[in-house]
């Protein structure tokens, strides 16, 4: 039941929720023990601020979750690649593991030879056509 | 007056507030028009939240004085080279100026070969010595 898809699916749905918002489509969830302890999703045009990642939210509330700044047994489950900024605040976190949806050649931190903690055990490419979809069909509406 | 050394002495002053908050001593203020908008210090103990980098909280601050999510006008004084978050972030704000006091070698974005936006001018070694002492005095205390 807990796969890597059903994880994705809920970061999907908070892609659609900032879709709704006229935000970039990207939704993220941190997972724990099978248990979801936060989830996010784009908000830099509602908050004005460049900051407002869903990853970068989402850190912040699983670790206000956890009670420490650390995010050693979590998996985050991301509709898209994380930007350079959002891989640097994976690598601080040390989180186990992190799941993308589609890749992000352009922005995503994989094309900028960077690495996360090295720990951190990285997936690629689960429900790579949905994730990747919403977000070129958002840039066509823009166009 | 106005000079980089006048406002770097304020982010100095900034780091200096961390350091008797017993976080890594690390502070910048944001500057447009010779004003400073936005003031902040290393809070990642405090807050328990690894992207609370005093660059961070000082974008956001910067963009809910301004009323905008860009900092095209603005110069950021920081005491100490920002590591691969806060470049990401400060690329994103498309900043105009950075100006860094003490370089650091292996978390700094500079040696990871990023680049932040291509319009952002960055200055570098601005009161270096009191910037980087503060820092390595924190450790020293630290082993």
């Amino acid at each position: 039941m807990f796969t890597d898809e059903y994880f994705m699916k809920m970061a999907l749905n908070e892609a659609e929720i900032a879709l709704e918002k006229d935000e970039v489509p990207i939704g993220c969830v941190v997972v724990s023990n099978n248990r979801v302890i936060a989830r996010a999703h784009n908000l830099t045009e509602t908050l004005n601020d460049v900051t407002a990642h869903a990853e970068m939210q989402a850190i912040t509330s699983a670790a206000n979750f956890l009670g420490g700044k650390y995010l050693k047994n979590c998996t985050l489950y991301v509709t898209l690649e994380p930007c350079v900024m959002c891989s640097g605040a994976l690598s601080w976190a040390q989180i186990s593991k992190v799941v993308i949806g589609a890749r992000d050649e352009q922005r995503g931190f994989i094309n900028k030879n960077l690495s996360l903690h090295p720990k951190t055990e990285i997936v690629t490419g689960i429900m790579e056509y949905e994730c990747s979809l919403i977000v070129k069909e958002f840039f066509k509406s823009k166009r």
